[in-house]
This record gives structure tokens, C-alpha cells and sequence, in this order.
């Protein structure tokens, strides 16, 4: 191929980001400028059910896609995807990978909007930008870890500032009171605020605003062998739920989630 | 803000991908599975033009939106921008720049396409994936390097090699006669072949097929002062030409370009 | 503290170079140019005894001052220093790791000499140098493969492919005789010349020169508590042994080692 | 070569640390835990001529040894050597050249001691520790800012510091006395307490304590040509100066130094 004297910026300068073999990539994707976007869209707050049901059928066609994604959890404008351990997808490099993910996720948002937002076309002047990045993780106690972070941190403490904010600013106070008026509140506190003012239970609150959503592929039970014993084995089927993956509950009963490799570690 | 026990994940692992601060950022887009791509929509062979100005409206709405900027230089479904030495842009975080870039070049390619393709609509099942990299060089004379790299082991050893074997394709060979016609001759074979076959003189073909395009900011010439003094500025006229950018000649006439800062180097 | 206006540039440039948390970092020591070293100290071929247990000592010594360091590998002019996942070890920045490794194995190196070569001066005109690098490992496995891949590797074929050379020198060939005799030679056919030439059965040959040295802290059973339990608990003893690190059996006996933290991998 | 299962371990895992072609690199050594070190020998305080001296036959060593080190800078327990732009030394990998610097200069260190400190036995018990670490500078413009930078916020700054701590200590007072009388004074505050309290111009100091110490090959205009031309060519000779380098006047002197390659940049 291509042999001039100038190939030697190749060689030299393009260095590959390959991330460290052996370990969870997290895709994580957030909103950039997403408040404004969000405006000039309409979105109900602090929670618009159709643009979060839109995000997640982003996450799930990101898993029919690429079968190397084992994992997705999202809320609001952010989405983490979960790589296999073992995976070499684009070679693990990270600045592929992420364009990769910023192409396809972007065209989904646009082609499914009309599904959810039938009523208002999505322009291209004001289309949605996102940030990607990717980052790695030696074990699956950390990969739980980091998901555990994004629910109890992120998900769960804004949603529910957000939710006190929105209902204070309802019900008639300008948005620097609110702010004011909860602004150094610990969780209890809220938590009474909704209750008492609002007569609002949050802990009742639909568990896709309160927890986020996962995607996952679902294991069931088929048909016995000739044996009569019966085979378990992975589905393609996709599932979109909303359950606590900080406890051990739900990674007990999807023991296939986020197994590693099955060589001791 | 958050705090709980999980947030040490953050601390240790997302290191920032930082860039060399003073280099010269080069942000480099190519397309992803172009073929397939390339054949669903039924771009001509070997150039399209109507893709090529695509393109080029979409890097010249990206010097547009990101003043720091300062050259593009594309062809086929490539296209590299060259960000000023002292950029800031988003803290030259190299996968924040990726994405941005990504999701703001594919928006506005998706908006532009029906100026250039009114008989064909874009379907979202089928658009296009770019891969995104940045690339960081010390030097004016590396970055000058590298993009005569781009123009000659590229655009130009590409061009010839594509318009002489669709030319022998159109002329009744298959793929796979054409190609060892072809396969192991030289730059100047392939010219012959051109003129005696098809009296096709390949050095008077468009420009913009054999050098490429570049998009950059004009200077110039603007009112004289009150000393009668010419005095030149930078206008924000955006320029779109096919320039040779190996040789001096397009850099001397545009000092602007490319020059760093003004301390010595 | 300090405060000019040439401060910008510690910002700017000095990013720490810190390895990824929660990861294996094995130390890996070269000699640089050992073989002339070697030579001018006059050292045996193909091994020489005091010049590998002078190794072993610079290493215990390692294990000594270091706690975190777990287990230690070596032959040869090589060593490797396995730390433990969780180390902090100044801070896990790689560049700190390797300077004050190859100070203080210097300073051992020098200071113990006279204790293996008490004939010969170490003069400061003819120090060795050493090469010394990190490298990470996500798992316990990966790293395990690692130490086998150097015994099996570096440490077994080398040996035996000089022990092989040295025994054809010594009985009168020169070296490029010697070279051609074994160069595309099999293990197997190896050991048909030591044995049928040289009556030496590799396989009996001391195991420090065929399988190098392991450094590492053994555990010992100690008193029995209150309830008549055996207790175990680490002695702080150091151990230098010659064991094979390929298959499971040294792993199972020293569990102790290598084993991570104590959570789910 | 070696071809066990256990290979691949290298290639996925042994990733080069190369650093940016075509900059600048900067290799700096700090003691480490030096004040100890110091007490333990007696240095002087605040300033021991002769260890300085002794760390200034290190660094000329150093560019005897390597002669891509074009220009070295030291204070203190600190020496900073700028390796030309285009050095291909040890491949540009900083982990050797961190490894074989630390190993070079400390045997230096311990064989040129006696020279220096005839009166006492370097122990090898209570060596010198060194911190080393590699930065990259992609202009010259920037490698003058981190050495005017290192001399005025380093040198100049902990040197009058020093000096006056150690006077006022001299004088009687105690060391936490010493500190609380300088500790929020400006420059001028601790020039006017060392001129009046103790009568010692601080400008009048000797250069190598205000100023440290530059190591570099100086360029001697030598006999002329046949045609009466003189001719400069650069000799071997290596200069110890103590020149301020924040100023442009040395730089304009010594054109040959930090010129980087002829090529525009």
C-alpha cells in the first residue's frame, strides 16, 4: 500500500487506546446538554416516562446489536453498558468503541423517537448530543460496585431531589425557594416533605423513576432432555426491568449476569 | 453531593484521558462499513459527488460550531480536522471529544442529506457509523506532514487506483479481471492505462476527486486605516477548495493557518 | 508555596502515570547488558551459583522492606515481584515503583556482593545495571500464568538450551559449532545430548538452575488456642525455594498466596 | 523462541509506555527521603557545597554517558536532564530510561562520594535514594518555562527560605520560633531580615546556592579554514555553571542549546 515519506506520522504518533485485556468495560453515556434539550422538548419533570422508556429501548437495541454487552443499567439522560470480561469487540480500543456506540445509539434515538413522541417531530437543528466514555474494571465485585454507585448516588438521591423540587415548584414556590427550602435536607427529610405536604409516598413512586432500568437477557427454564432432567439454558429474549442491584437479590436469581469467565480469578 | 461507600469507584478508575497540552489536536473521522453503505443508497463509482460536497457541508458546519477548528482536510469518507495548539475544547479530553464530534457530525449529515440526495430519504435503518480517533502532533511541520500523507498515500494512490478499475468494470471486465489488471502497477501505469484505454487524462479530472477538499477560515484584505495602511483580518467566510497541501505554495498564501502560537517553537 | 507564572507547566504536563486499582503490578527486573557484566566478574557458564543466590538475597531483602510485595520469581539476571491487588505502594505510580525498586536492589546488590564473591571487588567502574518495568494483571490467573510463563519460557528452554552449549564448548567445540549443533533442536533432543554425550541427566541437575527461585513468606502452624484449635497464622519467616509454579500443587500447599482479597472475583 | 501456552500474557498485556515522538523529554531525579539522609552524613545547612558538588559530577557524568542529554539543571537534591527532541534513546520507553538513569547516576553517586566526602564511608546501609520520573514538552518555548520554573519557584524560593530559617536558628532561636517568624514574609521580608539581623546580603550568596547548578557542552569557535573563515563547531567540552536561566540572556548565548531541529515549527 501507501508508501510516502510522510507515512512516518503513522508509526510513530498513532498510538492504540486499547483498554486492559481481562477486564469489565462499562460504555457509560450521559446527556450532554440535556436540560436544554429536554426544554425545548417538553419534557414532563422531574420524570417523563416516554423519553425514559425511549432511552431504554435505545439500551435494548444496543444489546440485539452487540451480544457483547452484557449488562445495561440507565436513568435519565445516562445509560452504562456492561462488556463481557473476555470481550474483543473493535479490538477493545476505547476511542472505537465509543464512536461506535455514540453511531448507533444516536440513530436509534432519532429512528424510535416517533414511537414515543408521536406528536412532535424531532428536529434535526435540536438534536441530542451525547458524551461517551469508556472505563475498566478488574472484578465483578467493582463492576457492582460502580452499578451499585450509579443507583444510590446518582439515580435514587436525584430522582428524589428532583421530585421534592418539582412538586414544591407545582405547588406555587419560584425555583430558588425550592431550592432553598431543601437544599441542605438529608433523604428522611424529603422523604417527610412529600409525605406531609403532598401526601406523596415516594417509596410508591413507579420503581422506573425511583430505581432507573435494566437490560438483560433473561435465562429460562426449557424443555427436560431425554433424561427428565431439565435444561437450563440462556434465551435470546430481552428483558427491561427496574429492580435494587445494590443488594445481592437480583444477582443471585440472574447467577448468569456479570459471571466472568469461569477460571478462578 | 452523593456519597455513599460505592463512590470510591470514581477516585480510582476514571482516570481522565487527558491531551498533551500544546500539540496540535487532529480529530479523524472515517466511515464505518462505508461499502455496504455506499452500495445501499447507489452512490456512483468511483466518486460520488454529491457525497463528497455532503461531506464537506458537514465539515464546514463543524468549523462553524467549533471556532477552535482551524483546518479540515477530507475525501471518500474521510474526513480530518485539525484543532489549534492551545484548544481548550472540552479540556482536550480525548473521549469527550470523540463523542461531541461524532454526535454533532452525524446530526447535521442526517439533516443535510435530502439537500443533496432530494430523491433518496435517509432511512435511520440504514445510517451511516463513523469511527472517530484524535491523534496529537508537537510540530506545525508534523501536522503538515501528516496531512500530506492523508493527500498523496490516501486520497490521491486511492483515487487513481478506484477510477482505473471502475473504468475497466464500466468497460465490461469483472471485479476480479479489473483488479489484477491493475494490482501490481505503478502510479504511472495506471495513467497510461487511462489515457490509451479511454482517453481519460487522469490530471484533468475534478479536483475535487484527485486533491481532496479543505474547509478553512479566508483572510482577507479589508479597508485600509486612517494611515492609508492596508490592514488584513480574519473574516469568518468559511472556504471549501481542493488545494495541492503538500507543497509550500497553499501554505504560504495562507500564513494564518496552521502557525501555533507566536513564541518560538 | 511556589508561585510564578512558569507553574502552568506542572498542571499541564505532569500526569501521574498511576496503574489501574485493584489490579496484580509485578515488578519485573532485567539485567541491562548482564552478559559483559558476567564476563568481567568472570561468572560460571551457563550458571554460576553466588551470582544467583546473591539475586536471592537482593530479593529476600526486597520482601524484607517491602511488605507489600507477595511473592518473587527469578533466574537468571531476571527478577519478578509480584504486589499485592490492594498495594498503595506510592500510590501505585509506576514511574515512583520503578525508581526506588532499582535504588534499593542496587544498594542490596552492592552491599551483599562480598558475601557471595569474597575474591572479587566490586568496583563501581563495572556495576550492573538493571531494566526495570510494571506491568498489571486483572486476575489471580492471569498472573499465575505469567510466573509459569516465565519458568517454562525463559527459564527452562534457556537453561537447558545453555547448559546444552556450554557442556559442547566446554568438551572442545567453538561457539558457532556449538550453536549450529543445537539451534533447531527440540527439548527432547536436548536432553539426548547431555545424556548420551555428556552422561548428565538434565532432569538431575540442582533446581535452582532448572526451575529459578520462588521468595515468599511461609505459614506455619502455631499454638493451639484456648479451645484446643490449631491456629493458623503468617510467620514472618522468608523463604527462598526452587519449587515447580506451573501446575496447581505448590498453589494448592501456599493458598495464602496470590489469593486476592477475600470477595467474590 | 518460547512458545507455551502462557505467551500470550505478553502481547496482551506488556503494552509499551513509548513517550510522544518529537518532543522534549525531561528525566527528573529528587532524593528521596533526603532530609534523613543528610542528617545521617552531616550535611551543612542550609546549603552542603561539597554534596552539591557531588551531585553535579553525577549529572556530568550523565551527559558524558548519554550524549542525547543535551542540557541538565540541578538544586538541592534535584537534577533535571532535557534529552533532545529527536532522541531515540532506549526507544523512548520511560520506564528504561527511568530504570537505566536511576542505575547510572546512583553508581555514580557511590563511586565519585570519596572524592567529595573524604572523611566519611558512604554506607551502603544508608544509601541515597533517588525518585526519578519522565515529562514530555512539545516546544522548546515550554522546556525554558519548566526550567525557569524550576529555578525561580524551587531554587530561588526554598533557598532564601532555607537560608534564613537556618540563620535565625544559628542565632539561638528555635526551629518552630524560626519558622512562625518567616512563615507568611514576602521576598523583600526575608532579603531585609538577612541583611539586618545578620548583615549578609543574600544577592551576594554564592551563585550555586541562588541560582543551582547547569551542566552543558559548550560550542568553542576553533581555528579558522583555508579560506580565513573561522569555523564553530561544537566541542565535547562539558561547562558547571550557574547561570540564570529565567532571562533570555543565556539562551541567546548558548544558540546551539534547546535549538531543537531546523525545521519550522
Amino acid at each position: 500500500m501507501a508508501n510516502s515519506k510522510y507515512e512516518y506520522v503513522k508509526a510513530l504518533f498513532e498510538a492504540e487506546d486499547k483498554l486492559m485485556p481481562s477486564t469489565w468495560i462499562v460504555l457509560r453515556i450521559n446527556g450532554s446538554n440535556f436540560h436544554k434539550f429536554s426544554d425545548e422538548y417538553g419534557f414532563e419533570k422531574p420524570n417523563d416516562e416516554r423519553a425514559l422508556k425511549l432511552m431504554n429501548a435505545c439500551a435494548k437495541a444496543m444489546l440485539e446489536e452487540f451480544p457483547d454487552i452484557e449488562f445495561a443499567y440507565g436513568f435519565g439522560d445516562e445509560y452504562n453498558f456492561v462488556f463481557k470480561k473476555t470481550t474483543q469487540f473493535y479490538k477493545r480500543c476505547s476511542s472505537k468503541i465509543v464512536s461506535i456506540g455514540v453511531s448507533f445509539f444516536m440513530s436509534v434515538y432519532a429512528r424510535e423517537w416517533k414511537e414515543f413522541f408521536p406528536d412532535k417531530d424531532l428536529s434535526l437543528k435540536s438534536a441530542p448530543f451525547f458524551k461517551f466514555r469508556t472505563i475498566c474494571y478488574p472484578s465483578t465485585t467493582i463492576v457492582r460496585d460502580y452499578l451499585a454507585w450509579r443507583q444510590v448516588d446518582y439515580c435514587h438521591i436525584n430522582n428524589q431531589y428532583n421530585t421534592c423540587f418539582w412538586m414544591l415548584v407545582k405547588s406555587g414556590k419560584n425555583k430558588s425557594e425550592a431550592q432553598d427550602e431543601i437544599k441542605s435536607s438529608r433523604s428522611q427529610d424529603k422523604y417527610e416533605i412529600l409525605l406531609k405536604q403532598f401526601n406523596m409516598n415516594y417509596n410508591e413512586l413507579p420503581a422506573i423513576f425511583r430505581k432507573g432500568s435494566c437490560v438483560f437477557r433473561d435465562k429460562v427454564e426449557e424443555k427436560c432432555n431425554g433424561n427428565g432432567q431439565p435444561v437450563e439454558r440462556l434465551t435470546s429474549k430481552l428483558v427491561i426491568d427496574h429492580p435494587d442491584i445494590i443488594g445481592d437479590e437480583f444477582w443471585v436469581d440472574h447467577r448468569h449476569i456479570l459471571k466472568g469467565n469461569t477460571t478462578p480469578n
